[in-house]
């Protein structure tokens, strides 16, 4: 066990902040550690946009799904998949591949997860916020992300101002496979039920009676967004 | 600065291995912190393959390009985009949108890099290997992956036998934008072509002389992959 490995088994998504800001050097460090993820084929394609405009937070918390920690976190970072960049450099670049797409998205998550992890190393806290991709188009107007851009994910980063408990994940041999693709042990997902359900009834105070089947079973019978491929082809994505 | 902000800026990709294993233990703790990641809405929707025999190290390999040291590194990980758990749950589940592309492609990174970090942190070394997608198909075939599993990419983990300078990223005012996107700066991108130009220059022994701008040139003039919307097609993703 090192600082490293304890700040990653520590994590907890923080959704409650302190009015405590982000010293300047703290946020350029995060910057930093984000630069220093790997890049498929260095391509470096993601741009990080900071949301310092108040109006812009409210109109993104709206966005996101009426998350009010988009607007009152220190910070708010949209990671976004960027190959408008290359496109200034190559005005004939191929693009439009869902190649691009996966890496698009593969790149801004080892990006953010660096910053967050740098982050939760430093005292603060965050959560990602998968719900600015309710409204993508919104998002993209509000930020002018032209073409070949596509916001990705956001993040909120601040200091603490809530301890949750660590949400208990699917068991390492639910999640680790030997050579072959093994099928779902129905005994070790019934006792990881069992853990969620009662991981649940503490945070809630009794008032949530769910296992992560449960969960899982009333996602999966909604449809997922059925809107961000026409959203990533308007952005120029996944187009082919 | 701390451990785990050291760790994140010392990352370099290790491709040549010695040939000591990594205890069980060891790995069993990358898997933790690989677990410990967050997880759109708890989703969980990643599996890992650790591939342990031989032959299918040496035709992974193949598939990706050639890349030898998937077959030499002590440990060979393939993260897959994983909604057959979700269908052994709820057979009826909704599946093939987009969106649950994203998420997979998303959440696999965030636990890879979970990983990757806490390897690095221990004194392993790492590299990801996006090869994997150059034959996604024989991929699936290989490791039996069923309808719902996707290979978004390998890592190779080992005791590194080398060591490479840091390559330099673009510098963090071309990544971070403020409140808009703003467009590329032509001044810093010419002084960071620069920078590549001698790094690769040093690095080669006066062999290689090209700039990052020369790099992406070269990349974006090629089509990228574009049988991969037909394989995430046949594995059930990314059909609306």
């Amino acid at each position: 066990m090192n600082q490293t490995i304890e700040t990653i088994l520590s994590h907890r998504s923080i959704r409650k902040f302190t009015e405590q800001a982000i010293p300047q050097e703290v946020l350029a460090t995060l910057i930093d550690c984000a630069r220093a993820a790997s890049s498929s084929s260095n391509i470096q394609c993601v741009s990080v946009i900071r949301i310092t405009d108040a109006k812009k937070r409210e109109l993104l918390s709206e966005y996101a799904g009426g998350q009010g920690y988009v607007a009152s976190a220190a910070e708010f970072l949209v990671f976004c998949a960027d190959f408008n960049r290359h496109q200034q450099i190559k005005p004939d670049s191929r693009l439009g591949f869902m190649e691009q797409t996966l890496i698009g998205a593969v790149d801004s998550a080892l990006m953010a997860q660096n910053c967050l992890l740098a982050a939760e190393s430093l005292g603060l806290g965050g959560v990602y916020i998968g719900g600015l991709r309710n409204n993508p188009d919104k998002v993209c107007e509000l930020l002018n992300l032209p073409e070949n851009v596509f916001p990705m994910f956001g993040m909120c980063l601040g200091y603490p101002d809530q301890d949750p408990a660590l949400k208990p994940r699917l068991p390492a041999d639910l999640i680790l496979h030997t050579d072959n693709y093994q099928p779902l042990d129905a005994e070790k997902l019934a006792e990881y039920d069992a853990t969620m359900r009662e991981y649940y009834d503490i945070r809630t105070g009794g008032k949530l009676d769910q296992s992560w089947s449960d969960q899982i079973k009333a996602i999966l019978s909604k449809e997922a967004r059925p809107f961000i491929q026409g959203s990533l082809n308007k952005q120029g994505f996944a187009k082919k």
